[in-house]
């Protein structure tokens, strides 16, 4: 399978674009007009500048408003036509994009169109530049792919052929049954963009929201498949028209895209060439590890203890000790390079191997890390929010050295008792506003995590978006936010948090409590509310108030919730009961959340937001057990 | 006209709003509900702190999914509206909000919903509450504000009432006449928005892209006399739900919605009691005041001279020179307080007093200048970019001191002869991501400029928006731009320019180049696609790629134009030459300077980086002539 992308897809020049394409490993580019007419390199010094990056130019994009005009406009047309076919040439493309007429006085004759196309072909055929015809979702009279096809089967010139453009078919819903009906020496080309669902004018959709395969509601799967049975053998060819993509880094967004290819290559044909290694089954969180500054290490370890957590082990070489609660366990790393906050997350592949050759194969940044001698070499990579990500195996066996022995186990002398946590439920990271769609496909392909609903919930300074990633059976789970829209404020990193489940969350909380550390305060309006929308038991209530447990139901299943006071900048903890066959995460409850944290109410609370402000800042020393320099 | 706005408007919490609600001069608030709930104040304690800042509670909103249900669910919902009686009761509020029901299993049946509305408007008059009824434009069976009316006139209540909200009347391009049919008795309650028209799901455009009136594309006047000539005799209340409101500063954006309410009270009744004086006419730029930092001084003075500026006159107290080419006058000031760029815009106005006092009463930051003895008292505010805005006459007049008296003429010897520009034809402003709607509003409603259309342009990293805010007959032009997304990369404050005027514009390129500053260069790619594309004489399109000169035309006018090369990090000119009709701005061409601004490609782009690399950056000091401390 041959890889294109079009310039429009990446940010920057025409220069910028192109090697970012070449880095990537893209085997050639689409030249979008207006990319060329701004760049100060002439077509011929564009075609030696791709050689040399061993990119061919597979397109030239697009040629507008040509077929179904009066035939005095024709010549006018043909003449704009040749200047264009100059710059193919000089390009050294063999194909050029017309797509079809917008204009408002486009005549109604597909006679007409077919004779000026016929005519279109003649002058590209005596320059051995080929035609192909692509059905615009708005154009004026051929909006769909059976009719262009239908025209150029009346022209019937070797030199017009069709492209199909994914996202001009599928936008429109139209069946797919006939693209099995055009010859392979007719499908001149195949773009492919993916698309969220949404209910808007299409060529608004079309320019603005544009996405990768994998990143929309489409199904690329089937359509690339269906022109692959067709015998298309040309390159799959992305044209994205996206906001964000257009004003992010090209290197980042063209190895995103590539991704994106090599990805839905995987879900067309499995064992084809490049063969990735499939995902490995994950078991759960391994650990979260926390890196933390000198100014909330205190309150951040006095959070941990009243949650119930105990410092069970020490890393025999960094300044790394393990909390642990049954299986839920936590890192705190005093050295870490990075901004305090969530450093890495570990997950339990069945094979850790095979986890990280499918995440390299993907073009995931992997990590090297220092570690001492006998210490176990995990497998890391770099999430797009710059987190590490580990695969690891917790068990005993005797032929793999585990990551827990690489930690001293410390004495349970004085250890205070569990408050009944189990597990880690979900982590949630926020996301660069400019990689959010990144975020969501490199935990789809690296992880084989399924994206849910994307929800919208409106923090008291802006709408915040929220996605969760997980395992079918919900093992791992993660939530992905960003801001909904970027703004002038420099916007912090956003609150990360660590969700730990539990059986009872009335006695976590009630434990938590005699240990100096309520939850969250949340408003009395919030259970009044509650009263008033759900037949509940008015108890249930009442002890939800006095706990500051919030509550969710769905599918026949329930949700209670609460949060700790955040620690340091931006992390807190949530602790969850899930009853039954709930499947969320109590989103509804996220605004009552974010106003809460906005002020402190606690005692708690405002005695963590004093140390921090009464803390002596420090330089921080040493790199990370598990996220080193 | 009591004005009112309802707190989903605004970001922050509760108390947030309510405070910026007051200062704005707001006369009360409707309280949105999740507001509420998030909220720690008790609706007793919303209710004595909106009394201590002067508002009233005019409306507890939305009450959601009430009518047309089946009757086993009617008590339930009877119960669940008791309940928030509760709160209305508490906030001192004397109407609740119940919007139509958009449940899928809404029965359609306008005498189930009467009679179900009869009830709940028992049990509101038991409790001294009005309930007011209003058809969403996405309502499952109640979507047209008529057919509430035919309900609400069914039900035949004292207690029940209609609320008119303008989006989802207008967004449905409903007719309005039937407004003149409900009596004032029955209008209990009127919410205004606008929108910019979009094609779109009309739930999500009401929920992200509704803006203050006057900021979007409805006819707001016409809607709010129909209300009032029905007698309504309630608060004019916004109601306004947009992404980017959400994000701002919730003080800057009550007062923008004050603003709009002003002006609305303005179009709709002339001579009405708050008479804000009409706005003054304006007759062009009296000057453009650039701050310089000494890294760029050199290369301003030099470009500007290259352009037939010559400096004329100095400030008698200031470090601020004035330098001029026929009616274009640009203050060059190295002691602004402000950042490098433009400081100040001066408009010619026929009554600069008049201009200064309708600015003060709508809302305007008035700034207060330092100024020695005897010099001119210029009056002048502060765009929501930061530029300050003056109002000037500058003639000769002797009973009044004109701004030019504070200057001190300079000898000619030695000036460079006129190049024939001629007075400044545009500004361009870039505009803070946050607050582009206020800007747009900000000068319509100051100065009386009229909005035109406006555009999306692909600049190399990111989509821009421009719009253009002209006088009728375009001798005040301003262009303000703003990127289309904020993005994670701390964004610059963007480019600004200075269009001037010339009548032939190959003589200014010719007389720069000879004085060794060349235009902006334009790619060759640019101009054979002009030939490709219109039929224009072939050495008009060679003289134009000789002099890097920029084509457009509409409406039968011509327009050419060149860039200069930036001075300093974020400002440059433009050199316009404006045939026949044209009433543009060139702005299909934007993309392509915006790419050759990129790299610096001729010698003269070159040496002025190299210059500033150079420069050995010093203290500013003093303060502005007519931007001071």
């Amino acid at each position: 399978m041959r890889t294109g992308i079009a310039t429009v897809c990446l940010s920057g020049t025409l220069e910028d674009k192109l090697a970012a394409a070449a880095h990537a490993g893209f085997d050639g580019v689409e030249v979008f007009e207006p990319d060329l007419i701004g760049s100060r390199l002439s077509p011929s010094e564009i075609r030696i500048q791709a050689a040399e990056l061993g990119l061919s130019i597979d397109l030239y994009q697009p040629f507008r408003d040509f077929e179904g005009v009066p035939n005095r406009q024709l010549e006018r047309n043909l003449r704009r036509a040749e200047a264009k076919f100059d710059v193919v040439e000089a390009l050294g493309a063999d194909t050029m994009l017309v797509c079809s007429n917008v204009s408002d006085e486009t005549i109604d004759d597909d006679g007409l169109a077919a004779q000026q196309l016929h005519a279109l072909a003649d002058r590209a055929a005596e320059r051995g530049i080929r035609v192909a015809y692509e059905a615009l979702a708005w154009g004026r009279r051929v909006s769909e792919y059976d009719h262009a096809w239908r025209i150029v089967q009346a022209v019937d010139h070797p030199a017009l052929g069709i492209c199909l453009d994914s996202f001009h078919i599928l936008s429109r819903g139209t069946n797919l049954a006939a693209i099995a009906d055009i010859p392979a020496d007719k499908l001149f080309f195949v773009q492919l963009a993916d698309a969220p669902h949404l209910v808007m004018d299409v060529l608004q959709w079309s320019r603005h929201y544009r996405s990768f395969p994998g990143q929309g509601g489409f199904d690329l799967s089937d359509f690339t498949a269906r022109v692959l049975d067709a015998g298309y053998a040309g390159p799959l060819s992305l044209e994205v028209f996206n906001d964000v993509f257009r004003q992010a880094d090209p290197r980042r967004m063209a190895i995103d895209a590539m991704r994106s290819l090599l990805t839905l290559e995987e879900s067309v044909r499995a064992g084809s060439s490049r063969r990735l290694p499939p995902p490995a089954s994950l078991h759960g969180y391994a650990f979260v590890e926390l890196a933390v500054d000198p100014a909330s290490v205190g309150e951040t370890q006095r959070l941990m203890h009243a949650m119930g957590f105990a410092q069970t082990a020490q890393h025999r070489s960094k300044p790394v000790a393990l909390w642990q609660q049954r299986d839920a366990r936590i890192l705190l790393n005093a050295g870490a390079p990075t901004a305090p906050g969530i450093a890495a997350i570990a997950v339990e592949s069945a094979d850790p191997g095979r986890s990280a050759a499918r995440a390299e194969a993907l073009l995931a940044p992997v990590l090297s890390r220092q570690r001492g001698p006998d210490e176990a070499d995990l497998s890391a990579i770099a999430a797009p929010d710059g987190t590490s990500v580990f695969f690891c195996r917790t068990d005993e066996r005797s032929d793999m050295r585990g990551w827990l022995q690489d930690f001293d186990p410390l004495s349970p002398i004085g250890r205070a008792a569990s408050t009944g946590l189990t597990h880690i439920d979900h982590v949630a990271l926020a996301q660069p506003f400019d990689y959010f769609d990144e975020a969501a496909l490199f935990y789809r392909s690296m992880l084989g995590l399924e994206p849910r609903e994307s929800l919208e919930l409106a923090a008291p300074d802006g709408l915040v978006r929220s996605r969760a990633v997980t395992t079918a059976d919900g093992r791992v789970r993660l939530v992905l936010t960003v801001p909904v829209l970027a703004h002038d404020a420099a916007q912090a990193g956003g609150l990360q948090h660590v969700a730990v489940a539990c059986g009872d969350i009335f006695l976590v909380a009630q434990r938590m409590r005699e240990r100096g550390v309520g939850p969250l305060s949340i408003p009395d309006n919030y259970y009044d509310d509650l009263a008033a929308r759900l037949d509940l038991e008015p108890d249930l209530i009442e002890l939800m108030r006095e706990h500051d447990v919030l509550y969710d139901r769905a599918r026949g299943g329930e949700f209670l919730h609460f949060y700790t006071p955040t620690v340091g900048e931006r992390l807190f903890f949530e602790v969850v009961e899930r009853r039954g066959d709930y499947d969320g995460y109590g989103a509804a409850n996220a605004p009552v959340r974010m106003t809460a944290q906005r002020a402190p109410a606690t005692a708690t609370e405002a005695a963590f937001a004093h140390e921090r402000a009464q803390a002596t800042p420090a330089e921080r020393e040493g790199d990370g057990a598990y996220n080193a320099a």
